[in-house]
């Protein structure tokens, strides 16, 4: 699991005094930078060395962000397919779960515009980071969620 | 059903020469402006006259993006319940459906920090933009959509 | 001169209630559009066909900017030099004068990495767009505004 | 002077492949963090708590930034008066002077929306960081920065 440290911006917050929605998609994206290495190690992050395209995206917003401290970032690979990967994401401040998130990539090649198979030396780096909770366990965890809101 | 044009800005490409992903949520947020003028009509956006929080968002992309010309955000209430509603976009580029969204707000007075159920006269207002599509319908605008990616 | 509407989104809000600072240079950013068409007509916007480097950009930010109404910003041609010119752009939201700002181009080749002479046929487009200010002319706009303030 | 660490994020890449010139204003939001609370120590972010408002931000692009490494914001204040205080900003990354920026702001109070003197308290902890550099200085600096480029 990857977790990184994010510093909220002013600018991010908006007029309601929290921070703006449309900030988490940036800040998990963040969080995932570390993960981005395995695929583009320099991040030089151009058509010949980056290889992924987000295809699907979703947000549960549990509680509201303040501009006032910290917000950890934890990522985590959940499920690896053929030509796909997801990741989990979950943003917490001040010992609060705030968003959960889950995103798709799929392996892409910006060259051809083609999707290709995952190579083999970096699905078994995925791998390393891979955590696959059982339906028991995600049932368990969601009444836990529900408890604390 | 709303229809919210938008030139992308420079800024919202990233280094594969595409707009981020992380740029859809900031415009179906425009996408809704005239839609949140249903709850607050000048946009005044205080604690007092502002009453609307997101609880989920997800987002499918199916095309890339591009600076080149105008992108078109579609905007319409897929559901009303007692103290939340539902909404669904669609981003638009040169006839080319590019993402789909789905977002769920709830009705929630930030004074008591407590959800509330809609007034009626913005329930009446929600309805008249709301299109439900029935499950056969669906499958085959999806099957439409597959067909021409 | 280049005029554009800007629809404030609600996500340029900042805790204060007005648009954060933050959000002009993106705005002044997306004025200078129709201008960019002259360098890139197709707005491609590769290593081959962008040619612009922002070395300098200056801003005084005279009003607040608020969410609820259409924000115009116009742009014309300040200074064209050999390699260089400069851009002059104000923020108008319900006639107010709101933000004025300063930007300085150089053209670039972004494969040798250098700057290089503005092109003759580019040149004589941004002509078009060029208007100079007399000093005795500037003291009295300046005065007129501060009178307004 | 107060020193705080930038990871570029993905989605602040423009299709030129270096970080996009409408961050360096938000990053230097971010550099200037730690002196806000000076202002508001908890950083509430309120009409009450906050009383500061830009009036004038310059930015020098002296080289591009790239996602691949870390930038080091640099923040100093550079005059104080008797509404008003200057600070000055820099950008590094790898060892290279990227960004010059220097600010302006006002001691705002936002319900009476009128300027006020900044009070003594926070003037005496504002000149803790309050580093001036005369015009000899100045020039000798300018002129390394430019045998460095």
């Amino acid at each position: 699991m990857f977790s990184v440290s994010i510093t909220p911006r002013v600018g991010e917050t908006d007029a309601m005094g929290h921070i703006n929605n449309c900030v988490a998609p940036i800040w998990f994206e963040q969080g995932r930078t570390p993960l981005f290495r395995i695929f583009d190690p320099n991040l030089d992050f151009n058509h010949e060395t980056w290889h992924l395209v987000m295809v699907h995206a979703e947000y549960d917003y549990v509680e509201q962000i303040y501009c006032r401290s910290v917000v950890e970032i934890k990522t985590w690979v959940s499920h690896i397919g053929k030509k796909s990967f997801s990741l989990k994401h979950e943003a917490w401040q001040e010992g609060r779960l705030c968003i959960k998130c889950g995103v798709v990539f799929v392996y892409y090649n910006f060259i051809t515009q083609k999707t290709e198979p995952i190579p083999d030396n970096i699905r078994s780096r995925l791998e390393q980071h891979l955590i696959t909770i059982n339906k028991e366990q995600l049932t368990r965890k969601r009444e836990k969620v529900k408890r604390n809101r």
